[in-house]
């Protein structure tokens, strides 16, 4: 596999093509970014972290049986992935208040909800990825009703099989994002990364931030609390 | 019937305790407020106007069918209603873009949508009224996901006899904020009021504002733009 031309830069990775139209490979940086870019840094270590937190991530996902976009790693910082028509969707799964949800619905965070909570944002920077309903994703025709509801049920299935896994790693999965793309026979793959930056982990005993609030907060080493989570999984930070 | 003491005052209206503890006496205010009460104004006229455009709007939806709180027009300022224990949401049906639904989904103001978009708002100044989805509305457990379905249905039947109704008058119904309330028999009505206060409404022709809007933007005079849906829906303003 060969890896061609940058297809797109992000504000956390980078998409090059391959020789195989089908198949892209992903590079992950090392920039932080919180409050829709507003807050900016480069950190020596985040790529690998995330890069092989997600890769481990998505193994244990496809190994319970769900469909994504992960190939395999293929070296500290990239990914081969399948190549997908990314839906600008950003579906948050949420099953402990915390951030925007606090503020929305005026609810302390830290409060668990009976049974998990969808949101589905308009993944678009220049409007600040607002909150959207089921009759906004209609008008705008980003995902057909019954596209909603498959992603939907496999947002579902995803935090049901990461809640086991955090569960046995001694971490509460509060909330996380998950981005969903077609690849070219139209099949809903789950797509981006599974990572701390798109994920709040918090240490179950002692409800530690692990996850990129300690950078939008500022209260911690982003690094080093990748690296509890990278280990926690069973993967090797160091080398 | 008797009016008792005062039991709420809202930013538009008063509500007083009358002899039927199943009923309330409404006085429509001159206050007028915009942008979550930040700004202000005591405009005289106001009320009489909202008292008469919603006693008007009420009949007509009453005449097709539409349970509302709505018993009679007492006086110039004044309605009896049904007592009813207000659902905390302020439900929006949109048919054209504008206002807040133009800034979040980036869409220019006035494009007309092939079906109307209903928007749960939580009520609640405090919190400035976010927007909410269903898994929040379960979450908060403001409404079960029957009555949701109920009051949704309700506000997309209103929205086709008001569209009927202001099409004959000239008028485009852009969009309008509804509340809906439970009586005592736990049965759900239709409440609060609609007037040029909580509707969008443009001139078919000119596409000139008569709304809340002329206050809000400052573009114009607001018992004016009133006095004019009032007329154009059979009603007088000056008597
Ligand atoms: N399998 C895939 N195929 C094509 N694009 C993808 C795939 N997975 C993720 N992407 C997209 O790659 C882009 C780069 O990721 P990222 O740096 O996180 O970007 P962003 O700044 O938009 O969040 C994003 O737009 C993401 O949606
Ligand atoms: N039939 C009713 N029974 C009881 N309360 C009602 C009824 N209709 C409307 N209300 C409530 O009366 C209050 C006063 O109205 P308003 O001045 O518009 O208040 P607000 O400032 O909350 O918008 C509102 O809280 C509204 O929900
Ligand atoms: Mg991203
Ligand atoms: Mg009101």
């Amino acid at each position: 596999m060969e890896k061609g031309s940058l297809l797109y830069e992000g504000k956390a990775k980078r998409i090059y093509a391959t020789d195989d139209p089908d198949i892209v490979w992903i590079h992950y940086k090392n920039s932080a970014t919180a409050f829709n870019g507003e807050k900016k840094a480069d950190i020596a270590g985040k790529g690998v972290l995330n890069n092989k937190i997600s890769s481990l991530l998505f193994s244990k996902l496809a190994e319970r049986g769900i469909q994504s976009h992960f190939i395999k790693q293929l070296s500290d910082e990239e990914q081969l992935v399948k190549k997908v028509d990314i839906i600008p969707l950003e579906v948050v799964v949420r099953n402990v208040i915390a951030g925007s949800l606090s503020k929305r619905l005026g609810r302390e965070e830290g409060e668990e909800m009976p049974s998990p909570v969808i949101e589905f944002y308009y993944k678009d920077d220049a409007l600040g990825d607002p909150l959207i309903n089921d009759d906004h994703i209609d008008y705008l025709g980003v995902a057909t009703s019954e596209e909603r509801r498959e992603i939907r049920d496999m947002a579902l299935q995803v935090n049901s099989v990461l809640q086991t896994i955090f569960n046995e790693a001694g971490v509460i999965l509060v909330d996380f994002k998950l981005e969903f793309g077609k690849d070219r026979e139209g099949q809903i793959l789950l797509g981006d990364e599974v990572s701390p930056d798109t994920c709040r982990l918090w240490d179950a005993e002692t409800r530690q931030k692990l996850d990129k609030d300690v950078f939008r907060r500022g209260i911690g080493s982003l690094t080093e609390v990748y690296a509890i989570i990278l280990e926690r999984l069973g993967g090797t930070a160091h080398v």
